[in-house]
């Protein structure tokens, strides 16, 4: 039977993908992804047969993956962070119901929230939600309801696609509802680049997070009541006591 | 300077560890962390020092990782999972104040979570909240608070720390509240010994969620109103269409 990984490859590095990703990798004829991804890994795997689509053509990618395991072929499908968290394994898996003969594996990886939160100390350190500003998908009245929920619940919150081109002011938006339950003094995080090249956090406060700009590369981090700094860094402490 | 890495080993398996994560055990002198943890990791880590605390004794554990670090050695602390889910980092950094001239640095691990949403299929793939039912160090009222406000905002929820002997009831609780905002036939789904031997996922209704004997090394999922069942799988749909 024909098998196709689902891999997670982690926040950017190549060091910071699982051992079991880098097998799944090695095991296979074919990667398929998004372009951005496939040359993230490219130089590591030479030798392997590469497929790719653009942004917003997911649907063709896991059909293509599904076909060319049809052909007998081991598939990688691979997917930034881990493939379960605003990724491709719930499509493939849809997608999969139309071919039953073939073997689907989830291989998991650091998603952007763990991996960001290594860059900025241990911001996630208890309960947290993460939510995904990008109405793309998801009605924006929906995303207020969980900003807002969320806030009053005193989570931490992880932020993903906080911003983009045509969503300059969603981050904006967000923190003025999460300000609603949230202290303007709350201490907040920023990170772009993670596992990459100029990789950088800031801490901040909830107030100065508002009027800061972020592109689609930044995972944003809002701590809960107890969330404090040490030495620059954003702890959220677990209760311990010392 | 010395150094500590403080290491998330993943959700149990070798092979789920990262590659900067093997590194730095590999880079390290000694290794402190958890009697069960350290079993997982020592046989591939042979001529190490290992140090161990058992558990409720994490701010020793952390003690003697900085003073390890103070006679010259490199020290990893390590943690299941990720060491910034429910694990060390936080109180390493709070420690820290007090050993300004030891450097200390994340790695990030895949945790529970993410480990577990793997086996289940892809329960995760939008905004869900992150749930320890464990009030060692958490009031009740505030753990009951969040699975309620979480719940009415369609979270998809992870509960960590389930059960233990003492809170064998909790679980069903937490199952009750939740009911209050999510449909007792809500897809849901509970994870045993991720990543280790005799690893089991099964999927289930909420209502019989409530009613399943869980212990503490359970992970649990609660889909949002999206969930559905592929195939035995358990998959929160991102909303492409196809």
């Amino acid at each position: 039977m024909s098998k196709i990984y689902v891999v997670g490859i982690g926040p950017g590095a190549y060091e910071q993908m699982t051992m079991r990703a880098a097998e799944a990798l090695n095991a296979c004829d074919v990667i398929v992804g998004y372009t951005v991804y496939v040359d993230l890994v490219k130089e590591h795997f030479a030798g392997k047969e590469f497929l790719t689509t653009p942004m917003k053509k997911e649907v063709d990618r896991c059909i293509l993956a599904f076909e060319e395991a049809k052909k007998g072929k081991t598939v990688a499908m691979i997917c930034s962070g881990d493939a379960g968290v605003y990724g491709m394994s719930g499509l493939m898996l849809e997608i999969g119901e139309r071919y039953p003969d073939i073997e689907v594996e989830m291989i998991s990886g650091v998603t952007a929230a763990l991996g960001g939160a290594s860059v900025l100390g241990a911001p996630l350190i208890h309960d947290f939600a993460l939510i995904s500003l990008s109405d793309l998908m998801t009605p924006w009245e929906k995303i207020e309801k969980r900003l807002l929920l969320a806030s009053e619940a005193d989570f931490v919150i992880c932020l993903y696609n906080p911003s983009s081109k045509k969503r300059h002011d969603y981050l904006q938006k967000a923190c003025d509802l999460m300000m609603q339950h949230k202290s303007p003094e709350t201490v907040c995080g920023i990170v772009t680049n993670i596992g990459r090249e100029k990789e950088e956090g800031k801490v901040m406060t909830l107030r100065k997070l508002r009027d800061t700009p972020v592109d689609m590369f930044t995972t944003v981090f809002v701590g809960n009541s107890q969330t404090r700094q040490i030495n620059g860094k954003m702890v959220t402490p677990r209760g311990y006591t010392y």
